[in-house]
């Protein structure tokens, strides 16, 4: 737990009190009061239940809200201060689909924020470290103060998105590599399209609360903050919108690598009936030389064998030229070397 | 038919009533009455008719709906009481595939809780437990008391919405198994399109109910018990956006399996291009040296016919060389190792 | 035209009156006529248009769609009264997917009820035979008694939703059937994809009529009688998100039958390349011994010619050991029995 | 430019009026003017902007859109006039999918209508014929005239929609036929894609445009004459709805070509599959007698080669019974005979 | 940065100010004021900071947006002005799907405007030319100004719209062309699929935005410039709506391009089937005279070879009629030659 006090007035943030400071702090309606919650282990869990219940005397649901943790992005009012959730994210160690959420619980009053987390943010950390420089946040009042947690946790939702971006582009890629392109590709889509679906759904359903924070729902947020919550709610619609149109990449890439195996078989197709065409005459010429008619001039003739072989050897060649004209073969290197082109411009295309 | 009452400041609910009290219990606005009718056998429906009718007197459509059992959710307001009907869930014997619902029906009014339904609901039965031991949910009056039913009622959906992730899970690594994968699948992704769906229209519904009842449509709700249904709506908010995007993971199993499918076929014709590519010229081979030509040079020299086999073998040899670099194969091992692997974590993915 | 006069208070309700009587009728607003009029001959028209136009003075508009019979379902208010056009519906005889929607139009007053239209409905056959027995419709009002004709109406869509849900389980099990499977099938689900986007599309709008109607918007309609009509939107509602969950389901038959055709061809080109990879080794092997070399030591032996059958045999063997342990040969009568099991829960789920 | 003008009370319309006439007739509340205006040659648009902008002072915008061609349905309200355009449709030469739209420009004035178009409107023609017939239209003011107008506008829309239904219907005919089914049809379905999509767009505008100036938001249209105008809206609803499921059948169309499509693929594919497996074991055992081995006992009997034969034709036979059970050959009339008898049914299924 | 001034009556719009001279200029609320701010180099983004935050005192946000370049439209109200930023567009150099978007920034106060972006714009260019010709635009005041300003924007949107048009049937023509049609068309189509989602989502946004300006929302826009900016939102919507279109479009294109490949497939099957049904018996033939029976009494007779050969071209030539007859072989060239016919009408579909 981590106690923030700022005096209207004064050149510092100050630090270091106690919960049994709490009642004091609060009592005076001109500090600004940041009381932030780490509930990592079961004491700290205790420790935050008890300031929340009996301190702040919030709704009990709100406490029970805070300390489970599979709850959705939400926002309530009550007649003194408005509790909220949000998810934080955390990039995933293997890829843009494992990426993580971390549920903020936060409470905002007429002198105070709450914040309460089980996991450390990043985001708060950073905002801890402006206010020890800084009274600049603090001195614009609690509402602007709790914009500047949420801003940054919403900042770190753009790199995720632009991870996404490469990582439908590199499946991309793989997708329309015709010599390896196999069913594991499909299960990272799986990954993938499920992790969009998640983001999406995130995002959709913050997106809500901070639009209802930041309309001038709540009377806890002057209207002079409004602004910057509307700013932060821009950028989420942005994030918001790329998940929903990743949706429709993904499902192309399912697309992609049905072409690409339709493409593989109708080249084996023809290497085979290539094959066939040129070994099957030929074989039936040998057979017809084969057959043990008594009388068969041609077998008596001098030059007979070689001038058999000889019109294998055309007969191929006129198969094989004809095969070469239909295009169905000697052609397909030049296919393959112009993704490499043109998909970069495609990629940058999202930006 | 059970009957518990509350008296306003008693230490116990109080149990055993007969039908015949009741309008003794509810003359005093103090009490918390419920009233909990099973309709499992006729006589016991035409009792619980008896009594919604002549001592409650509800309207007759509605007492009319809760002895019918294929309503859809909905909440509807009278001038003196409220009724409802919920669905509560009960897994499937077989599979998520499987799950059912029963319907709940019940009035709130002033003083009293009644409800009805023809199965057994453990929710229900967990509340009356809840009861014999405290009087907790009873002191704060009827609305709480239907919250605290409700909420358990809709707690029993979670497990069916994870027993969904896990099915479908199970059903796209048999999508994956090159081996088994036929038409068997389909069938069971079938099941699971439908029961999605169900669930799907089910949550709606449920969750339209459930926000009138927590946003201040009715009366008989006091305003400091609607946080506790908003709860409610938010976890069943959760199972609806799940159930929502199943029914994309479901449609991408159907992909996977297409896809599974083309692949083996191309394995397959593969196998079938390469053997025809080796065998049809050694056949050839064979075929020109047993035409029967007379003047045949080959045929007489001494090692001629060791010559050609030894060429057969080189021809042999160069056209397995040229199909393996093409990768058609000795290359399908490496390939169906990788699901294991890269699986699992996109299963968590959904948590 | 059939005309229904019941006067508060009486016993019975009086029938036989002639379109002359109607003025006399409609001057005392105590009394509720139930004007029905049949349009199956120009003359009945013609009468029906008169009465229409000259005793009840109805919006000129309003007559001019009674008599066409390809409108939509809609409500619309006037001054004096409210003009309704809502659909029964017809069971196909060939199937569900031939299902008939007959138009009815009418207009409710504050003493009456008109109902026009051009073919029988049972739904309004089966009120008639009520109204003969008992008063209890009539005695509640103009509007109950509308109430009664449009539940009837609605509740002959329910059997026609349950046919499409047996027809869609039919065509299911026929899509999952291997050996029958062809473009027949898809014509069948053509036909049902259209008759169910029409149910959808018909009930949508009635839907709306009756949302309409039952929310207080007309003043014709009493409140008391208003949870009536929201009874039957409420079954409608249920018609209409049935009908919309089958075009989903429609459309996957359409990836069975894909998927029944790929398996299929699969099936085929494993034969075939089971086939050749055995015929041609052997016929290889007899090809190189038809060969005419002088000096070839293995035709000169004496049990040459067994040992190379032996061969032969042998090698066959293996390569059928070798397909049946790949899962090429078989296999398939083990597949195909799974479904008889696992569908019908599948069918059952929908209910 | 045409005029037409009612005096109120008159018995004749009344015609061949110039420009400068009227200031005069307008000036005169009790009137009814409509003025025509053509647009066809540069003349006639420069005498109608003269027209729009110096006599009847309309908003330079409003003057400039109707000259303009490419804009889209819209209505908008100014203080003493509405202005308006809509989409009149002709049907294509070529096939439904090549019908073009027109543009009708407007004005409606507390007495006065002002149209103006480029091309020649047959249902503009229609209505005037009807003036000069009957004042009745005119008797009822600018609205009602106006109603006459766009009444006649959108009945030409039906017809285009019926051919819609055809060509789908006809379409789906080809695709189903085995014989020719071509990607000759995709396009086809791709014109067809294209205009469903257009006239979906363009109707669903107009219905915007329609419900606006039938639901009271005008006060240029008194309120008896809106029924008049809902009456439109109602048909074009109609338009509405089909457009859009046609979307819904044309992509159906693709299902249907890649189904027919696969199965032909699957029926050359047995074909292979059947006639391999009986020549290849037949030219087997040829080519074992083919052997050369010294010691080849059946070689030298009376009618080893007579046998040989017959065992030949034994496998053919056995083989060919085989497949024939297994569904392989010899059962495709059957199969392709059944369209033309269901599908009739299908397309009414539409109306 | 570039000053425009209008003294209202004034006969020439004036230039040439710097930014210490805006002070008097903006006090005098008879002038229109256009502040054209380019922000190209640090230097000129410092000067504008310092103008918009010193002299105009614009909310420190906004300012902050004006300088970052990834933001997506937005409009907002602030007591004495309102901040937009609206999006402009400039075509791509290698395909319609590479236009790029630039940022343009703004403020509408009671008598100025403030444009700031980071690259040239030819609308803004035009529109300065405009205001040195003719004081028209700015005598009308500073909303209707800024109308000038967004309605070139958007006009520069259309030819964007028609290059997709072009580029959608140029990619269908290649689609539909068997000989070449390979997976490079694929990656074309992603690269327009992903420059089609973000056309749509950036009109989308836009849309809005015009959406809020043009429906009276904002103070700063008097009565009689609303329509000037509903019809720039009209035009926008045009775009808006196609690009909605042409997601299906794009989506077809994998449709055809699938259907090109199955038929090819099935091209290459039936030459693979046709040959081997042809070649195969003819072996057999073969095959059986070249058995080495002794008593085979064919093979002594006179024109027994000949009569084989006979045989064998019969058996050729019945083959060859039956695969004409059944349409496998002769009848490709025919098909190919449809498309260039019907396309082009199906293009000027979309017009």
């Amino acid at each position: 737990m981590e106690i923030f006090l700022y005096r209207t007035g004064a050149e510092r943030v100050e630090e270091g009190f106690a919960a049994a400071d709490l009642p004091e702090l609060l009592a005076d309606k001109t500090n600004v009061v940041w009381v932030d919650l780490l509930g990592e282990t079961p004491e700290q869990i205790q420790e935050a239940k008890d300031i929340l219940l009996n301190i702040f005397r919030f709704h009990y649901l709100t406490v029970e809200d805070c300390i489970e943790t599979r709850n959705q992005p939400k926002v309530e009012a009550f007649p003194d201060y408005i509790y909220f959730i949000v998810h934080g994210i955390k990039p995933g160690e293997t890829g843009p689909g494992n990426f993580a959420t971390k549920e903020l619980d936060g409470y905002l009053g007429e002198n105070f924020v709450v914040t309460f987390h089980d996991q450390r943010f990043r985001s708060i950390k950073i905002v801890k470290q402006h206010l020890r420089n800084s009274t600049f946040a603090c001195s614009r009042g609690p509402a602007y103060l709790l914009h500047q947690i949420l801003d940054h946790i919403v900042d770190l939702y753009m790199p995720i998105v632009d991870d996404f971006d490469l990582e439908i582009t590199r499946l991309e890629e793989r997708a329309f590599d015709m010599k390896r392109s196999d069913n594991a590709i499909l299960e990272d889509v799986m990954v993938l399209r499920r992790s969009a679906m998640r983001l999406r759904r995130i995002s959709a359903r913050q997106l809500e609360v901070l639009y209802r924070i930041s309309h001038g729902e709540f009377l806890q947020i002057p209207d002079n903050v409004l602004p910057y919550f509307r700013d932060v709610h821009d950028h989420l619609q942005r994030v918001s919108d790329l998940s929903e149109s990743y949706r429709d990449l993904v499902s192309s890439l399912f697309d992609i690598h049905f072409s690409v195996i339709a493409n593989r078989t109708n080249d084996v197709m023809k290497t085979l009936a290539v094959l066939s065409a040129i070994m099957l005459p030929l074989s039936l010429i040998a057979g017809i030389y084969g057959m043990n008619f008594e009388n068969m001039p041609e077998l008596k003739t001098r030059h007979g064998y070689f001038i058999t072989l000889g019109i294998m050897i055309a007969v191929a060649g006129v198969l094989l030229l004809y095969f070469w004209r239909r295009g169905w073969i000697f052609q397909r290197p030049e296919i393959s070397d112009v993704p490499s082109s043109t998909n970069p411009p495609g990629k940058k295309d999202m930006g």
